[in-house]
């Protein structure tokens, strides 16, 4: 079964440039290497209409998961759970076991003397308000919970902006999903430098490649200009079997590398013969 | 007049996380600077369906500028002039042109020695394939020329997604356009760091700010987790006078600064009076 993923971020921070968006190729990169694929994704202001409208487009695209980040914190421009439940047209309430998981977090924040506010004020109990059928996901290392809701048959989880509890909540939560959906598929990937020959020369190469073995994902990645220096080629399936997709990515390398030396190019490999691989968990 | 902007970054290798997408941050930390807001940033892999797809979406929340990054190559996998033939329902065909900018390029690059193919090949005719309408953009640091062409009163513009080039594209080409769209507005803004107050404490100052100065808009970096040491602020304003938009950061700042004294804290501005500016060209 395939599990095809969107990315929804939120946040203004990514729309004015001030940092890349290093979330999205975070989990594009986990999912990948899961065996999962990212379709699409889609990066959105910190604005209601903004984070519904998105959201639906996106659940209207039927994807098996969709991750959102950002926007799960206390300040008035955290709104993405406000902008999900509007988008999924459900209420948004407080949450008993979000409530819990907030409360234990301010309890050790207080014990520690961080802050002259006991009481659970409204900041805080709005990160324990989830679109109504939401459940939360335990946060390790931060104080907003992720968020998941089944929608359809996608599952949709929010986990916050800040890289390392995004990362965190992955592991603990989305990781599995992820895996549930796939059931054992291996991805397998490598990469190859050629050089000595320039890009339009070798694009009939891959064309040729890729057509006769279809299941093997080329991709090159030239540098500045064309220049006969050197092309990075990105190779990667993904399959059931191990020894399956090993077997793809070498008839697929040979058959580039023997045009590429036929023209007077080489080819260099930086892995061989077994590429790196991630098995499922 | 605001000049709303979407970016638009294809290729798979965003998709599989193999990089971050440094370009749609280029581009976003430019336009915001020139004071041009950019609403949505969609990332598509290189598919024809899914590049036809985002483009009719986006023109539909017409946007006055489109920009558009990566596959504009020779390789079988570049297709985004084709996606956008396909989106836009018109026809792709050679414009006399960007002919003549590819074959340019091919004489320097056949001079040099750098290919053992003197014509022009299918691979290399392609990158001269525009929609019909179209008009090529030079490219002063590569083959592939950009593409511009206007779609009811949204100018979609196409850039290489080799930074280099999508830079100087950029430079050349596209900043006027947005400076054209403007008019104009001038762009401030400034960070400021608080000290000794967590992010749910300052939450509500944030939000008095906020409902008080709407035209600066104020984002909170926290740290991970909730500790009291440093939350970083954004605040940025975008109006036509440069006198206007100084005042309404002051002021701002000065309603926070306050407030954050009064509970405890500190407030560290890193440059003082004058924020950064960038005068429109």
């Amino acid at each position: 079964m395939p599990c095809v993923v969107e990315i929804l971020s939120v946040g203004n921070e990514l729309l004015i440039g001030k940092i890349p968006n290093t979330n999205a190729q975070w989990l594009a990169k986990n999912i990948t290497t899961q065996g999962g694929r990212v379709a699409q994704i889609t990066t959105v202001p910190d604005n209601l209409k903004a984070i519904a409208e998105a959201l639906r487009r996106i659940l209207g695209r039927k994807p098996n998961l969709l991750l959102i980040t950002g926007g799960l914190g206390p300040t008035f421009d955290d709104m993405t759970l406000e902008g999900v439940a509007e988008g999924l047209r459900v209420p948004l309430g407080v949450e008993p076991e979000a409530l819990r998981m907030v409360e234990e977090r301010y309890r050790q924040i207080i014990a520690k003397g961080l802050t002259h506010r006991e009481e659970l004020t409204p900041e805080r109990v709005k990160m324990a308000k989830l679109p109504r059928g939401a459940k939360p996901l335990p946060n390790p290392v931060g104080t907003a919970p992720g968020v998941k809701i089944e929608v359809g048959g996608c599952s949709v989880m929010i986990l916050p902006g800040v890289p390392q509890e995004m990362e965190a909540i992955y592991r603990g939560s989305v990781s599995r999903v992820v895996e549930e959906k796939l059931k054992g598929a291996v991805h397998l990937e490598e990469q190859i430098t050629v050089r000595g020959i320039i890009e339009s020369d070798l694009a009939p190469i891959l064309k040729g490649a890729v057509d006769r073995y279809p299941s093997v994902y080329v991709k090159s990645h030239p540098k500045i200009g064309e220049t006969p220096s050197r092309i990075e080629l990105h190779l990667y399936t993904t399959t059931r079997s191990r020894r399956e997709a090993e077997k793809r990515l070498e008839r697929s390398i040979s058959q580039i590398s023997g045009r590429v030396v036929e023209l007077g190019g080489d080819v260099i490999r930086m892995r061989s013969p077994s590429p790196k691989e991630i098995d499922p968990i």
